[in-house]
């Protein structure tokens, strides 16, 4: 039996999000897992480093599953990247230890927001950006970003249906800049909440329109209370970059 | 009567092309002037810079229509972009002088080319860069590219079906330059042949893969003979960035 790693990219646009539902929709596991399992001739499923929603992005979603193939890893990616439908990508391969775990693992994930900040929308960015006309205050987003820095009950910055046991998370770095007419928020942690790093955008850019102060902050987290953090930014604008092990 | 110049956004990859054609097939040309026939009620055909091909994308293409219409100019961007599909923006519009011609009368053009570089192919990138694995050799294709510049016959690289009554254009510049696991293409000129830069830049990417030195180039551009430059470049790499008047 063989452990392997997969690096992926994908655009999420297509598809009900990573994680396998029921019936007939079209999820990014679902796909590998079936089309691993064509492949290999074995019941193949695949298990995920983080389980994106749907619309959401990956440039570095991180994912495992278990054979007893004995295909050579490099030729298993290229037949892989031409099985596979083009929104679905293999961008790296290896053979890891049996008791790798993508998701337990994961020491840190990394996900960007991609925000079109400029008067009329784009085109070519449509699937890829959230797109805001109003101008954004980078430097009131920046100094908001800051409250977020650490271990904390991000139990306001939680999908309500989240189901996770408790809240406590830890961020170790929001970083946001602005490059042309995009402000790109990179967030790196620990682990996440179901929307968490969606609900922390919506909220640094009620800071960008000077709906919030960044001293709102910080009572916002202290509350507990989801109503209390601003709306979740949509789907789009969101990519898992990467996860470190 | 009034001379409204827009400038637009596209993707490209759902269109035949910026150029009406005969039958029911979606242009751009042909969805901007509906939508305009429709919100002035007058009949509306919109005349290019640019006669860009299928799946090729603008940033900044520009066009312009002449209507008796009295509705303020600001007003007309919004509700055009509201009414217009997705994948076609307004991202500028001016009241211009009744004489003005966006194709007549651009001064110069300018066109980025995206090649993605890297072994895997792209999912995010898949209708928006050429994507070639073998890593390129930019140096040769730098030194190739100066014997591109200058007033010359370029017969060599004009598609056959051009119908052009000469192929005497000028290059002004060729910018090429690596961005992350990207090579990028600025090519610069007063106007250009159908297909030219889509055939230069085929032409560019066999000098970094080798099969051309950059001595080959001006004895190609010498020969006046399509076969012997390069393939001609897909089209979804292409961008018209900038019509200058």
């Amino acid at each position: 039996m063989r452990n392997i790693k997969l690096t992926l990219e994908y655009d999420g646009t297509n598809y009900a999000g990573w994680q396998i539902q029921p019936g007939e929709i079209e999820t990014i596991q679902g796909v590998l897992s079936e089309t691993l399992t064509g492949l290999l001739n074995e019941g193949i499923k695949v298990a995920g480093a983080s389980r994106t929603d749907a619309g959401v992005h990956a440039t570095g979603q991180v994912a495992a599953f278990k054979s007893t193939t004995t295909i050579p890893i490099v030729g298993m990616q290229r037949v892989l990247n031409n099985l596979l439908p083009p929104d679905i990508v293999i961008t790296g391969i290896e053979e890891v230890s049996l008791d790798f775990d993508p998701r337990r693992h994961a020491k840190s994930k990394r996900y960007l927001y991609r925000i079109l900040n400029r008067s009329s929308p784009s085109s070519l960015n449509r699937f890829l950006a959230w797109h805001i006309h109003y101008p954004l205050d980078i430097d009131s987003m920046v100094r908001g970003a800051r409250r977020f820095i650490g271990c904390m009950d991000f139990a306001s910055f939680m999908a309500r249906n989240s189901g996770a046991t408790h809240a406590v998370r830890e961020i170790t770095s929001i970083d946001i800049r602005r490059v042309d007419d995009f402000v790109e928020i990179e967030v790196t942690g620990a682990a996440f909440l179901r929307h968490m790093v969606r609900i922390i955008v919506g909220t640094l850019v009620s800071l960008g329109k000077g709906k919030l102060s960044p001293d709102d902050i910080s009572p916002i987290i202290e509350s507990r209370d989801r109503r209390k953090a601003a709306m979740t930014a949509p789907p789009h604008g969101l990519y898992l970059q990467e996860v470190a092990y």
